[in-house]
């Protein structure tokens, strides 16, 4: 079961040549989610090779344009290729009246339904979840109202070790059971005590993005032990009152946070136009937290499967 | 005195991974007008070498979308790099209520005034005039309201040949006189015939843009004698069905209006996403007229000075 993220564009503000504005898929289990919507991610999503009508969710993570102005000609898009089926877009109440004077202007020929889902919250908050997913919103420390996510796969059941079920004869019911975790009393009086017949086929997995936002004491315990944390990194250390100001983070920020939290690897993103090349951005960040990579556009990062020992 | 064209994208409503959605600069005498804004153009403009500050004045034809869902980034970003001076939007009257709305949500920071001019004309017409240079509007035969535009040199003064003004003396208000095409007549009685101490320094030249539309008769006489036409050729002649259905126009299309308007040079855009190389495109207008070429992203195409004989 896939769990990857691929960032199409990781530019701040202003976008350069090769950096497009905030966008990114993350597919897990082959459901596709839109983290970010800047200006040219349909584009960028087109030249990643992903389908425009698997995409049903998009996670916004505040009001800022280059989070948010690649959605006009996506939905479109989505209209031209024919979509029928529901979008929904997870953003801060603020998105409603941008979303209806859109639709208003250009959406009469929209032959889907767009679903506002208002995120709010002040801790960690489930927002959408599956049978074997979840998406989590928690408060950022912008300039403005601003969110970071959470998606994590669901502790998965229990696998029954195939010999017992030869070696026992189990019924159908006792394997439920078993999976659920359950221990197993026979009519005979026997107990099949649940961890002599199953196992953990994986540890849950888990992403979390975090942009636009300030380092703040909370951050760390949100995204505790998270396989791939996405934080920003819009400045270097030597910028940090420039970071302060203006509600953003440094490089040291980033790294922090990961190592704070515990996190299995660290992706950079939204990073400010003022750096030619990224290693000096790359080096501060390693220096703390070695796991940490600069996040480039096109590259499917995976999440992967940790297999219990 | 520079005159020229650059496309910036040429895509039609569906934007391809090489194509992006409408959005041209021209550079007439080094005043920089953008023509349409459709996703990504400023993103197009940074990789062309243009400067934003330098593009006080946008022409947008229609409202939709592909010509129009770039105007929000650009916008962004012109205040972000501290822009100070008015920008000016030609565009159709449905443009000011978009504008409004998008004031309203991201403009609050805006140091630079963005004016709307509302384009409405049933004919050619002056919208845009500096000493040099004019710009008309003319209606297009689209699904919605849609205007193509001329960019014209005006005529030049004469320049006066410089020996003659040794040989004969001539004041400064004689030579004034002369450069406005006026005989001058001395105190002595002698008359200074215009054609014998003037000539005219080049032949105005002029760019048409047609996009989007279908044709219409009266559309070659609007273009006529242009030096360069970019028209739209969303579609070749075997799917002519489908382009009167759309309003749109096929290769031979604005083959035959550069043909019938005597265009010096025909440059085709707006093409769809399903030509996945252009040599139909192309050879359909040549076989028409033979001075066609697919107009390319990032190249710089000459309105050339054609010296009078």
């Amino acid at each position: 079961m896939k769990f990857s993220f691929t960032p199409l564009g990781c530019a701040s503000a202003l976008p350069t040549v090769n950096r497009f504005p905030s966008a990114h898929v993350l597919n897990v289990h082959e459901r596709f989610f839109l983290i970010d919507c800047g200006e040219g991610c349909q584009m960028q999503i087109r030249k990643a090779g992903f389908s425009f009508l698997k995409i049903s969710e998009i996670f916004i993570t505040h009001m800022h344009g280059d989070h948010l102005f690649g959605i006009y000609g996506l939905l479109s898009t989505m209209s031209l290729l024919g979509r029928k089926s529901d979008v929904t877009v997870y953003a801060p109440a603020a998105f409603k009246t941008v979303l209806d004077s859109f639709l208003l202007h250009f959406g009469a020929s929209f032959c889907f339904k767009i679903n506002h889902v208002a995120v709010k919250c002040s801790a960690p908050e489930i927002i959408f979840e599956t049978r074997k997913i979840e998406v989590l919103a928690f408060p950022l420390n912008h300039r403005i109202e601003c969110y970071g996510f959470i998606f994590r796969e669901k502790p998965p059941m229990r696998n029954v070790h195939k010999y017992k079920i030869v070696s026992d004869s189990l019924t159908l019911y006792e394997i439920a059971r078993l999976k659920e975790g359950l221990d197993v009393v026979r009519d005979s009086g026997e107990v099949l005590i649940n961890s002599e017949f199953t196992y953990i086929p994986y540890i849950p997995r888990s992403f979390a993005y975090c942009c636009d936002t300030a380092p703040f004491t909370l951050l760390p315990e949100y995204v505790r032990g998270v396989n791939l944390l996405y934080h920003e990194a819009t400045f270097t250390k030597d910028l940090k009152q420039m970071a302060m100001e203006t509600f953003h983070s440094t490089a040291s920020d980033a790294a922090e946070c990961a190592k704070s939290a515990n996190a299995g690897k660290l992706l950079l993103g939204h990073l400010s136009a003022r750096y030619k090349d990224n290693l000096t951005i790359l080096q501060e960040a390693c220096e703390i937290f070695p796991e940490s990579e600069i996040a480039e556009p096109g590259k499917e990062y995976l999440v992967d499967i940790i297999k219990p020992d």
